[in-house]
């Protein structure tokens, strides 16, 4: 099972680079072309394969989904390129290559993120499909992405840093849903926010999905080797950051994980046996190794 | 006539700025709130402007105009915040107060910029109207402020400073049609863009004010007073920048700036007399101090 999702990730991944490829670049400047690309190359694509696998569960097609998915892989290289900054979390490594601001520089890093961020919303709102659908679909990427998404889990996290007393579990939660969960939950709701469909099944799954996908993350920091995981690893436990695993201890945080899993594979219940693909990702997420 | 122009800028400013009061917030990070709002604050609102006023000659009112009039303003701002950074223009000063990076740190001002870029977004796909139109306005925000707009001109204007050969004329139009003039021209066509009018002679009008807009910049970066500019002046002369002065040389720069105000005003014609302010608006750019 978990062979036939991986060989289905691949696939969704090719179509969305190649994609990129073709639709991703500037008039303006063939560097800024270059490190965008270099930005969203390498990744495994989960977030893009959401979009195309719930969209297909909800009868669109793949060639009315690629604009998404595509939007998605690119939201999620902008957030990288700009974490990973000298003034941010300072990585000089991401998917086993150098970061941009050490291929190029950091003001390359900071303008090729700005692209990103900014072409995202130009190929969502490219989708094609009914406007009011497409409009809904833009307008839900940038609550996902911005203030009350991403960017503020990621200013809450940045804040704890500094803080005096640690977060709290719910804390914890309520930052990694902004700052994790808001763009998995959005791309899995892709599907039903294209189709007009009822959203509730596939939040709950996207919700679960991206809570247990954090905890695997801070489980790997822990436990994973740096060379696989492809970038540095003990960061959290070194710098005496509140994560899952020092809140929960390592043994609970995989119990927790497992039921999160659960949670989302019975989220798809109504859909039946059609959506194996989507119990296999949910699987996958605690089961990778980078 | 400039007094009643200046009159209504400070109106739409006012209303644009009570806007973002309400609209303008993380539910995540208090800092964050205070940061996009603090960045926001004590600009001229020009872009804004422009899309309340071509909305008005579109029969748009304002109450559906405001969310794009707030969201170009998000835009223009994060841009400010991103160009300020250290790595990039690195200005300590902008609108007369210290920039967000020195008030609060580098990590809060690509927090904010992100954050705010978003919320443009959020903004402007929020706004009241027929979803096809309103759908197109969002697209073209991203066309005006991505890779192939701003982002894509800084990319150029940044490539500039390290390279061997200073940019041409053409070169150098090319540079701030993207970085410039791409997000006043929109402003511009937004009025049009609502109504689903032809947007001809808005593109025209937005296209010659935004370059005027740049030559006066140019000229104010010479002759200004920087008290009075609110931030560095000389710094292009003193780094050597081609800019319209150095190509044209000072006074053949503000004879062009005066023609660019003369083709803005001619494509207005068709709409007679009605849109005086936006006469107004064209004469002011160049005119301005600050």
């Amino acid at each position: 099972m978990l062979e036939n999702f991986e060989a289905a990730l691949r696939r969704s991944n090719d179509l969305i680079q190649s994609g990129l490829e073709d639709r991703l670049y500037s008039n303006y400047s063939a560097e800024l072309t270059t490190a965008m690309r270099y930005a969203v190359a390498g990744g495994k694509g989960l977030r893009g394969f959401l979009v195309l696998a719930s969209a297909n569960i909800h009868g669109i097609p793949e060639a009315r989904a690629s604009r998404p998915a595509e939007a998605i892989e690119c939201l999620h290289a902008y957030s990288l390129v700009h974490d990973d900054l000298p003034c941010m979390d300072d990585d000089d490594e991401r998917r086993g290559q150098p970061t941009v601001h050490v291929k190029w520089d950091e003001a390359t890093a900071v303008l090729a993120g700005d692209a990103l961020l900014t072409e995202a919303f130009r190929l969502v709102a490219e989708t094609p499909g009914e406007p009011r659908a497409i409009l809904r679909l833009t307008h839900s990427l940038a609550m996902a992405a911005g203030a009350h998404g991403m960017v503020g889990g990621q200013a809450m996290d940045i804040a704890a840093e500094t803080a005096e007393v640690p977060l709290s579990l719910d804390e914890i939660t309520k930052l990694q849903a902004g700052k994790t969960g808001a763009l998995i939950t959005w791309s899995a709701m892709a599907g039903p926010r294209m189709a007009g469909a009822d959203t509730a099944a596939m939040k709950t799954y996207g919700d679960a999905l991206g809570l247990a996908f954090q905890i695997a993350d801070d489980i790997l920091d822990v436990e994973g080797d740096a060379a696989t995981v492809g970038k540095a690893t003990q960061k959290d436990a070194d710098a005496g950051k509140a994560t899952f695993v020092s809140l929960l201890g390592l043994d609970a945080a995989k119990v927790r994980a497992a039921e999160l899993v659960d949670e989302a594979c019975a989220a798809l219940d109504p859909y039946g046996a059609d959506v194996d693909v989507l119990r296999a990702a949910a699987r996958f997420v605690v089961t990778r190794n980078k």
